[in-house]
């Protein structure tokens, strides 16, 4: 049996926002350390991973390890219906087919209860070996969202060139060309500095990424006001959201390669 | 002939989006009291009555009673062009097949005047009995507007049980069942206790309802802080804008009979 | 060889925007007085002419007239990139296909590189001769622009009439007829009296226009606070929006004749 309360529901609602578009059905696998997911997206091109840890939750109980199959685009609807300061709580039993919703207002004059009809899923797992990359990106997630939609006005494709001097995205299309510099130690936006380029680098890297997944991947946004770009020459980009003393959120995608653009 | 001068643009405007998407043409019957209108929806299904008082008016006169048929789209576009603080001043004359509109500003430096062809409308009128409901739903109207928009997203049909203790709206569909549930006396909103939940009972009631026709009821919330649910067994159920100072819109409803869910 | 600073790029972004949707490809004619567009729009009805001083751009510097084909809305796309704040910088070498885009963030820690394709573009350039003009309205951009927005609901050509009280604005259409009139003097926004109403009159004049293209025109809205109508009997309407300190963005519209309505 798993029961699982979340104090703010906003963070769920922006959990399910950042991959339901991705990932339409998948396991909620759940176990003493938390909620976890993992999914290729429907064309089977990116990797997305989601990790609640247990004591993000109070109470979290979970007896026994249980996957619960279900409609992330199903679960986000109802997910939705709860104000932002509501109280999220959730339910199931062993071997049932469903899952309960609770969400409580604050002053508890308001209770909303829904149930989602689970399925079976026929997931593969994925092992993701930890690996070293060669270069890591820490940046304004706002600034890298801005970066793929401004770009993708031009292609389909970005490029990320770390240097140490800081980093390059560009992009090269039939209207023309852009890129965008960011500085090493640079802040984009003057009022937080928490959020400054950093760029840590054993060696260069230069690689190139659809754009529409990159763009898909910073849904995201709200989740962290920072966002890691960690990369290896011929291994897939890391993009990360750290959900702060909760979890966070993964994004796997492989380079383009020869001259595909 | 009939004139009328309202202060307020905006309660006009309000009150026409409340009914335009559900009665495209009809009469506004003027006569001493003030104007009223009084109609099916295009369907068939749902009846609108609105009532304006002519003390809402500052001068109203109406010699005769007069029907002035017309489109109510027609009418909301040009009751549109109004800024929310703009005087309108409606004139009809006997036997013409116009009715003016006049929109002023407040500073007196712009004026507007509009006229808006009529038509004749064959219309049906509809006896609505001052019948004695066995429960009223005093509740605030913006939370009835979220209730009707969430569950929505499960099911074509809503269902309203009131009891002693409050009142639960419920619906179940095939992604899965959802309810909201408010206490007898509780505040939705902290900040407005006036909108607080009241249940008025004379025996318990549980009814069920086309949920798009409730939502739509719900384009009404501007004018009204608060919304009655009036149900009896058997009986449509009246859903009631009162506008303050000024009359109401009260919208009837039939409930959904056997297992139609 | 042309290079230009412009200090702020929203006034560049705000300026596409009024021109992209009338003109989609166009010269954009570098002297050393500054920079020039001239287009008629694509079904050949308006004439659009902008015109951008070198003085408000820091550094300007162009060395030989240098005609830069492009499409606007490709320019558009990039120009959005610009943060508000950012500073734009322009540049073109002789004889090269591609113009340059520099957008830099106030701090400095952010520097974005477009280059944009030039086409060939096989313009006329229609002589515009300096008319004195029988009536000018100086009056508030928004307002106009409302004007617009509310009459289009009724017909798809509006009547200007000027005289020594003011000006109207009226339109007759299928489902009925409205008109909005200004007094000489008034204000229309009680907060700004810049934008007071101001008819200059030689001679009354009535004339008649399309509103698909006057409403098209106030796109330019946000450039200027108030904007300048000026006409004579069968002569274009000028329609001017002057872009304080820089230029400006004149639109010529021929009236409409006989009874076309």
């Amino acid at each position: 049996m798993l029961e699982a309360r979340l104090a703010q529901a906003s963070v769920l609602k922006r959990t399910l926002d950042a991959i339901k578009d991705l990932v339409s059905d998948a396991n909620l696998d759940c176990d003493d350390n938390g909620l976890k997911l993992q999914s290729m997206d429907q064309a089977h091109v990116a990797l997305v991973a989601l990790a609640l840890r247990s004591n993000a939750f109070e109470p979290y109980r979970c007896d026994r390890n249980i996957n619960l199959g279900m409609s992330l685009g199903s679960l986000s609807k109802i997910i939705k219906c709860a104000g932002n300061d509501d109280v999220v709580t959730l339910k199931a039993e062993d071997n049932k087919d469903k899952i309960h919703i609770m969400l409580e207002a604050p002053n508890n004059d308001r209770l909303s209860e829904y149930s989602l009809k689970l399925m079976d899923i026929d997931a593969e797992h994925y092992g993701i070996p930890e690996t070293e990359y060669d270069a890591t990106v820490r940046m304004s997630s706002v600034e890298f969202q801005r970066i793929c939609r401004d770009l993708l006005v031009l292609s389909e494709s970005m490029t990320i060139e770390t240097t140490k001097e800081g980093v390059r995205f560009s992009a090269d299309g039939d209207i023309g060309a852009g890129s965008v510099t960011l500085k090493q130690g640079g802040s984009v936006d003057a009022e937080n500095k928490e959020t400054a380029t950093q760029v840590e680098l054993n060696e260069p890297v230069t690689l190139t990424f659809s754009l529409k997944y990159l763009a898909n991947f910073t849904k995201a946004t709200p989740l962290s006001d920072v966002v890691y770009l960690s990369m290896s020459s011929d291994q897939p980009l890391l993009v990360e959201y750290r959900i702060e003393d909760i979890g966070y959120i993964r994004y796997y995608l492989a380079p383009k390669i020869g001259d595909a653009n």
